[in-house]
């Protein structure tokens, strides 16, 4: 396990941190001009009315801007840097290669300042609010919004105990939620990754439109989501957080976040202060979250009806989280987070009995050996699920149809 | 009327469109650097971890980014565009005149580029996703999220007859909607202005903090708040929208959104086409609107629990929609948005009857008439209130001080 964990940081650092480098640390190359196809269209997720950035059906983004007194501007996806070029109105243009389906974080780079493109909507992830593109993918589809009964995506405020603080968490209830105001539903506590936070899954994961589209098909029961931040600070500590991570990260999101924000309610402005996997967040989901949820909604307050899944850190904190406490949930999911072994369940009295279904999923493009671990704990007798994401790397296409499948298996 | 729609075309121009021209439209004078109070903090609304940008108390607004390789930086805020200066390390440092208190949109200018500040959070106004910042105010404790009982805003997504389309909406449920769940609750329509959408009163406007503080303070009752966009374009429609505002707005929200955004389901980028004052906007509002949230939802669906408000584009939508539908709703709201006159309500069959109040407000530094029009009314036997809000002008702390008055006359 210690290897895996020790891969998953490789992984995120590289996905979410190094990534955009402050100082420019990506390698920067030419903008791609060979054999390219010259189908592109808008992205699906630009703002109203900008044409770019664009994707080709080669997968290649296209970015532009205006920008006529700059000497250099670059195309920043995927770990490297893109040189655009200057036409004669000012204006400037680069292609990528081919983009893994689905979406990615990215910036343009403007005479050495990283900044979001003005032509993107903006998510939180890479430890920033800034640019992301939709590559379009062939099976796309169970995330949009259809005209099916819908569901909610509820934005909610609570006090919690641990930190002493108001935090923000999101919570989807599906739409029978509404229409049957007497039934109780199970409930699915659901985490994001590593420099992210509650935004990703109510954004760029579609939680809403999956379960929506889910439920309209049978294809998944009714239950709630609730979406709540990793980043979880005790009352009374400072710093800290992360372990191996924290003092890797000048700027990342942390610890200080209090101080630097001196007034309270900015939804997307960050509300704790520091990352701690499993301990503080832990605490918090079992003192603060799910009493939260259990008082104040049409809950079912049992382990059969309580799940917990997460992507990669996430992923991760959801093992640590319900091997430490292993007569709370019955659903467990694990998006490109690792493997949870045989030896781990021996070890966490009452896991084996509580558990209803185990998953654990990653991008074909990730080595995590999901499938293996799996089929060892289905050979003990455990409801293990093994998915892999065809095609697909430590990104959000993977995470999305990892969520598609795992809720298929919950509540039934 | 003529010339307050003039007057208020003018404002929002101003204020939306004409703040961040195209092309570098605003005029570049220095930064400001005699008579500045050193105390500089980082604004309450910051991007977590970043010092950037900050405020002091004479209410200045100093912006930071490095940019090496720049050869000029500008912090673009209120119409001008205050020109940065570079230090030793490439860090460009620019310091603006004292900003009215509260909420303002805001970009980076490098070299010619317009784009988000990376320091800040992101907001949706003057037709873009980009920077914002609050400059702080004497009262803004009452938009701020406190440990007292807590609503939900909710996003939802509901079909439109009249645009055959799926739209996208925000719905605030008071705690007690949770609490009481036999009780039926009245409902607030509430509308943004003009180079806005629905994410404005969701996200800078901070109903849902107004609402839970007053109503934990008994200063308002529990109900429920609306908020849609004025983007509806009729099905099979194309171009079009606005009347006189149209054909100035290159890259303003538009007509062709949809046609730049292939797929669906992305809760930013705009699902419709086409602004239409009233006009297209009133059926949805009639047609779709009220009838899908009074089916969903427990709703008392009378007039006499019925209000509809908005700012100045969203208060002229709600002169007009009322005015259509004179018999639909009680109270009414008008937020930097002119002034009815008794001669309106007249020449309207039943509203007169149906309206228990009526809220008119402006900023200190409008000149709207609403004190002398609300007078008018009171003369008329109409339960009239003009409202100023002090030393602030066409801005979001004019509207949220304008919710935090009207919300208190409502369903009383």
């Amino acid at each position: 396990m210690k290897k895996i964990i020790l891969s998953l940081m490789a992984l995120a650092t590289v996905s979410a941190y190094a990534q955009f480098g402050r100082g420019g640390g990506n390698p920067t190359v030419p903008s791609v001009t060979e054999n390219v196809t010259e189908d592109f269209k808008p992205a699906m997720n630009n703002q109203s009315n900008h044409q770019y950035p664009m994707v080709n059906s080669q997968r290649m983004v296209r970015a532009q801007i205006s920008a006529p007194n700059a000497t250099s501007v670059g195309l920043d996806i995927d770990g490297k840097i893109y040189s655009m070029t200057k036409n004669e109105n000012g204006v400037w243009t680069g292609t990528s290669a081919p983009q893994d389906p689905g979406f990615h974080y990215y910036q343009l780079n403007i005479d050495g300042a990283s900044v979001p493109d003005p032509g993107s909507l903006y998510y939180y992830g890479a430890s920033r609010w800034g640019s992301g593109i939709e590559v379009p993918s062939d099976d796309q589809d169970f995330w949009q919004v259809k005209n099916v009964p819908q569901g909610t995506m509820n934005e909610v405020y609570y006090y919690s105990s641990v930190t002493e603080k108001m935090r923000h968490c999101y919570i989807y209830f599906p739409n029978e939620y509404y229409t049957n105001t007497t039934k109780k539903f199970p409930v699915l506590y659901l985490m994001h990754g590593m420099g992210e936070n509650e935004h990703g899954w109510a954004e760029q994961g579609h939680t809403a439109q999956i379960m929506d589209n889910l439920i309209a098909q049978k294809k998944a029961v009714p239950f709630i989501i609730v979406i709540d931040c990793l980043d979880a600070q005790p009352a009374g500590q400072q710093g800290g957080g992360m372990g191996g991570f924290g003092g890797q990260r000048p700027g990342g999101p942390s610890a200080d976040a209090q101080g630097q924000a001196p007034q309270g309610g900015q939804r997307r402005g960050g509300f704790g202060g520091g990352f701690m996997m499993g301990g503080a967040f832990g605490d918090v989901l079992i003192k603060d979250i799910i009493p939260m949820v259990e008082k104040n909604y049409r809950v079912i307050a049992d382990p059969q009806h309580r799940a917990m899944a997460g992507l990669s850190m996430g992923g991760m904190t959801t093992r640590s989280v319900t091997l430490a406490n292993p007569k709370v949930f019955a659903y467990v999911g694990m998006f490109s987070g690792g493997t949870i072994s045989l030896q781990d369940i021996e070890g966490a009295e009452g896991y084996k009995e509580t558990n209803k279904a185990l998953f654990m999923s990653c991008g074909g493009k990730e080595n995590m050996g999901v499938m293996e671990a799996a089929e060892n704990l289905k050979k003990a007798g455990i409801n293990a699920t093994g998915y892999i994401s065809e095609g697909t790397a430590h990104e959000w296409h993977t995470w999305r149809r990892s969520l598609y499948q795992f809720v298929q298996l919950c509540f039934k």
